[in-house]
């Protein structure tokens, strides 16, 4: 099921130039699909927060429904500990799995969306607590702006993310290229100012690029969990319920 | 393949007794194990060192031979921070996966051994490095007390441990709990010294305990690496080669 909306245009032209125009910032595709994400939440829901720039406004959305009175009795699940910083600070009440293991509705980003709605997710470092939360879900709707659609994933040329732990942690990172050999698989640690970044489960990540499609997913899922040093990886399948593209020419609805 | 070779009787009769006896204590089956296990290592071999009441027998018997002079170029590859200190302490060179990734060797002790030699390890707690060491080895040798051999894993009713991010681990334990129901999987956090007992990478334990055989091992081992709050569990299936067990009557060395 598949749905097209067009974005409205500006009410006014923009006064700084003479040339009206209609190009949008991918900072406002990303506000523009977190905002339809939104009118899903209703009043009483427990909601799963996600992490990330295009997250972050939907956080910021519904802190302003609840000021407004327009929402109520929302508790929401942070996964991470900056969008629990965000949510305290716009005024959502927090709740965690532990208390509240099942979740209405949880509303994040992604790094890539194939056109089965599997994900690669955890660019920004969170994925373990992503995958906790989102698997624990009724809805689970992903807000993206239209660069992040991929053919397959990995398709981007971008990293797809493996935490691990950081005993022996190039050791892992070799085995994990080596189950990805034929794809053309380079693995790395990813950094932080020029030390290992830490998760906010202490672990590392080993940031996968592939020249080629990598095929079976569900293959290479298992794949990688069985490495013992293997935590969790990025790839999201199956999970996500509704797709938000925002693009230049309106917003797409994709449902599962 | 499977081989009996009777233990010899000692040379002469316990002094402090009249009435000569051959029965032998658990930890001294266990060493008995342990140093038929150190039969199989020779010199410039890379080991892995397990870690555990038996394995560590095992590491004791390799630091006599090595100040005797009978091993040499022998490098330990330690499965535990414990390891490591019992093994610089008596003098066994070290080294880590990442600089040595293929083992030629290791040798460690287990909770439970089936009749296909798939076991369950890590009541010591030691069951991701454990499982990232003897999953690089060309032999894996478990030694094993007769009390260890199990028809079924699970079936001595003791636990088999789960290693969890701390991060919302009593979700983490109930779904674990939910996996196995039709097993009466009850899952339990390891506590020590009345806190969550942590292990060296920082994780927690659940410890599950099952009523009934849980059945397919590796589809029961896929669905508990799927749990993203799952780092690893204590089921090391298919990657024993050897079995040596110490009993009353002898040893026994099953192969794969």
């Amino acid at each position: 099921m598949e749905g097209a909306i067009l974005v409205s245009a500006p009410s006014s032209p923009p006064s700084s130039t003479s040339i009206p125009s209609l190009i949008l910032s991918q900072d406002e595709l990303k506000k523009i699909a977190a905002y339809k994400a939104v009118e899903y939440v209703e009043s009483g829901m427990v909601l799963g927060l996600g992490t990330g720039s295009t997250a972050k406004h939907a956080v910021d959305r519904i802190g302003d429904l609840l000021r407004q009175g327009k929402l109520h009795n929302i508790v929401g699940i942070p996964t991470s500990k900056r969008t629990h910083e965000q949510a305290v600070s716009v005024g959502i009440p927090l709740a965690d799995l532990d208390s509240h293991p099942v979740i209405d509705l949880a509303i994040d980003g992604a790094d890539e969306v194939d056109p089965n709605l599997n994900l690669v997710k955890g660019r920004g470092g969170s994925l373990l607590r992503e995958k906790m939360v989102e698997g624990a879900c009724r809805k689970f709707v992903v807000i993206v702006d239209e660069s992040k659609l991929v053919k397959h994933l990995g398709g981007s040329g971008l990293a797809m993310p493996v935490e691990v732990v950081p005993f022996c942690w190039k050791f892992t990172a070799k085995r994990l290229q080596s189950l990805f050999e034929e794809a053309g698989c380079v693995a790395k640690l990813r950094a932080s100012n020029g030390e290992a970044y830490v998760t906010d489960n202490g672990n590392y990540i080993v940031d996968l690029y592939f020249e080629e499609d990598i095929g079976d997913l569900k293959a290479a899922s298992d794949a990688m969990l069985q490495l013992a040093g293997v935590v969790e990886h990025g790839m999201f399948l199956d999970m996500a319920t509704t797709v938000i593209v925002a693009g230049e020419l309106g917003i797409t609805v994709k449902n599962k």
